[in-house]
């Protein structure tokens, strides 16, 4: 089975929405037919950016019934892998630039039976992933640099979904390859072609014509 | 002039506020006579929870106009005074254990315009806070242990509360003096009378009756 | 109450003992009249020095019923109190420069039912001890830079004893008061007129003529 | 010369022994044919466990004669070569993930004539392991999580061994290829045939029938 | 293009010269044809060495208009791309090991306009500098192990210019391959012959018969 | 013996010199009658500038035979006392907050026989330096914040001076009081007032009149 076949799963970021009323923008994502909610947790220490964390995850766990899918920009996730599960994460995806026991933290998250991820760094060699590759339920490749504001999307990441999704083929079909950063409806399609099947997605959804219709052209665009 | 015959003013934390509808909960506390906001950020690493950061403070700001008092609970808070007083802080409040250069970032602070405050975890002694305490807006006295959750007020605040009071009398009469943790209607009288003017209120404030009763009884157990 | 009154406690530090043999060390120690049996754990970063952790302990905890009274030279001392609690501590020593929440530490060892204990390094001043003096069973002066090989007695040490005698008389006066490093019969009874009561030993019981001589010597100096 | 015709070395880990009589337990395992003692060295930081160093280390040598494999599972290896030597370690064996001065801490060992191994996590990808492969004199494939309780052999091991003995093959056939984690008789013929010619035991060999017994089942396995 | 067929470009480091007379070193170099000067700077943590920084590289900018490469073996660049930029650099070369955000700093390096520079230790696997590799304007390969003393060229460096040469040749011809570390006319072809066209020179330049005859004799040997 | 009728010590800072041309600049300074030496070594990680360390210092020490006063702006100095005494240092003035071993960082100074020197931050408490008062040859009492360009003279400073200086009359009255940060003839009479026998100047030094005249000033400000 390949990854281009498979139906796009669009995954709003929660980091672009409006703070003041997160309840009604998870509503609205799930009115406008969000596949998951995508949650950005950043340190300040991993990343150059305080995100959010653990009370925000469990407000957005009681507000939707939506898969949560955490990202944490976080030093050794290890740490924190309990919390998060305790506050509502349905998948944790890891940094392998953040921990020196990535595949133990795999098994932790498997442990709690949620979903294992891992992703990496636009900088950083596809290798550091192979050893978990068939442990893990989902591949996130940034397209650009996590925690810094205003950036590209890199081109670059068109070749490493393609160089993953040939390695998933072969080892771990089922795992989902998601791409985050500058995600839009101008290049989704492409990004399908190249093997990703999950699409975060920010200001593309919380922009000015609301979540739903954001939803709907990158929807479209996937055709 | 002695802190003791200031009137005091009750400081929300919206650490525990319902997140999913923060401009709400922040109207009900403006409408239930709030002095100030209290904003919690913790990192993950100086203190063990990572609450929230930059977004969270400036959806916050938009959505009132009220003072915004943050405690920053992370490490080496220099790197972020600029990032957060962008996003809407009007007082910062930074640990002593946090940064080798204490006079430094509250210089840092006060070049923005902003209130500068200082503040030390229950073990560390007092001594620390001196050689800034001429040069702060606010001293903050912590009650419980930052970031453990579930932790019974700290009796020995009391006569920390006292001892700065003191010091402040001397040499900087004007500074606020805070405290946060555990704080409610049954010790509230007794620590205005120890000294403190400013009191951070959590699960007193957002509770079963919502903010305005909780506002309106701590209030009255200050009288 | 005044320390000087009290009857002197022998703590021999297993850090001098014949490891290939440790059950027979401390068999003997405790047939030698050995009071309670200091533990030095060091992991190589807040000393420069790596001793022996957990297993060792545990093997002790096996071999013995005398009380273990284990003096953590750890980074962050928080992160391992719980494992030692298991692995058979009675009492844990924590170094103020090694976290930055010793307050919560203290209450950490209490909960388990243990006793605490605060140390701190010949450099550090004694005003880091003060706010938890009220609340440990135990504080330890270091008479040498702990972790460095080949140290001097540091004469100083008796003055420091002397001063926390003084505050423990007032705010807790059954705390032990122990102290470790160049501890020898030509300086014990010197060190109990200062106020100390409990007197870690190394070379001066693992000596030439084996510990009961060795125990048997020291207690006669103390008289 | 390919790995899977030598004879295979055990090397039990003195992790699993009864510290209360390491002496003891040494002599068993050279009686019991025994190839060479493994040393666990782990500092709470690199891995989460303190087990034991220097000290250890050291009565070690004195007690027995064979070869000691000392793992260093700590921060900055480069730190500590000097100590463990001048301790008695024959071979010492450092992470990939510990150091950013891999083939630096290898001259190191080498210039004091010790043995130099390399070593990573299962997670980390071999290829950090190739650019020191010709010149050290044993790499360690870990077959669980260090410093991790009750973890079970990880399947991957053996694709692992197997491509590093290829390798090995190519550039350094004289080298060893240790395997340490979850080895018994039930697996040790399956990890020769892969590649492997060193197998730390643990519990495989301290067990209920003693480090005879233990060994010799070991030994029966691997033909 | 191939590299090999590139004028060899000859770049004198400072860390060698006299720097009581650093203005004449740089004028005695630039008359000697110096292609290049080169600025190790060291902060003492990512390499065991403390040599220099700002007000240097500022020195050297004021007294030279020529071309100024600087090699960051310092813990996270990033923090100060900016300042070295502002101190008169026209390259910067930047560790692998010491960022997590290495596409990112190459970005940073671009916005200022400035040659990118990426290099590696000895032991770490040439696959960390592929992400970034078409992105660079020079890539350096470590003879030596940056920041020891008395090192001897490690041969391996040779396969590693091979390696790296048709990397580039591939992706990224116009990128200069820098060598550092025992340069010196016994060598200096063969590093050409490998594919590198710039050579870090320090005490085959700044030698007994002075910077001219120095570059003279490693200037011949490229013939 | 009271501090303030010591002659006073000028102590020109090289930070401020024209790097270009180092041993003219010690020449001058030596000439214009600078009584020693001061080198500011700063990592970039204790201080947020990255300054220079040994190799220009080892310049300095054959261009001058003046007493060489080090500054240490780095993380644990005790990882280069050694390499600072081989390079030439005469005193070696350490951070209480960079060490958590301050008395063993003494020791170890005073064990190469060089004058051992203490400090702290503007806004770190006097009390850290109380313990090892007795037993440094210099005290330093910084009036900026060390690192941090454009900084103001901070009038505290005078009251740290004060009160260092009766410390130092009880206990260690031959060590010098030494101030860097602002100095100039403005305000050197009051330093010497409140205690200070030894001042750094920079810019009043290295000005445009050159450091003959410009210590001239110094010097006559001080009558």
């Amino acid at each position: 089975m390949c990854g281009v076949s498979r139906s796009p799963r669009l995954a709003p970021s929660i980091l672009s929405c409006d703070f003041s009323r997160l309840g009604d923008e998870l509503r609205a994502i799930q009115q406008g037919g969000a596949d998951l909610v995508h949650v950005d947790v950043m340190d300040g220490l991993f990343v150059p950016n305080i995100s959010f964390g653990l009370p925000i995850l469990a407000a957005a766990r009681r507000a939707t019934d939506q898969y949560l899918d955490v990202h944490l920009m976080i030093e050794q996730p290890e740490r924190y892998i309990d919390a998060f599960v305790q506050a509502g994460a349905d998948g944790l995806t890891v940094h392998v630039e953040a921990t020196r026991h990535l595949h133990r933290v795999v098994q932790q998250i498997r442990a709690h039976g949620r979903d294992a991820g891992v992703t990496l760094n636009p900088g950083t060699p596809l290798e550091t992933l192979r050893p978990v590759l068939a442990d893990v339920q989902r591949v996130l490749i940034m397209s650009v640099n996590p925690g810094f504001g205003g950036q590209a999307f890199i081109p670059s990441a068109l070749d490493r979904i393609r160089a993953v999704r040939a390695w998933l083929d072969d080892v771990n079909p089922d795992a989902h390859l998601e791409v985050d950063g500058g995600v839009g409806p101008a290049n989704i399609r492409a990004l399908m072609d190249a093997g990703a099947n999950e699409f975060v997605a920010g200001s593309s959804v919380f922009g000015a014509d609301g979540p739903a219709e954001g939803l709907r052209r990158l929807r479209e665009a996937t055709q």
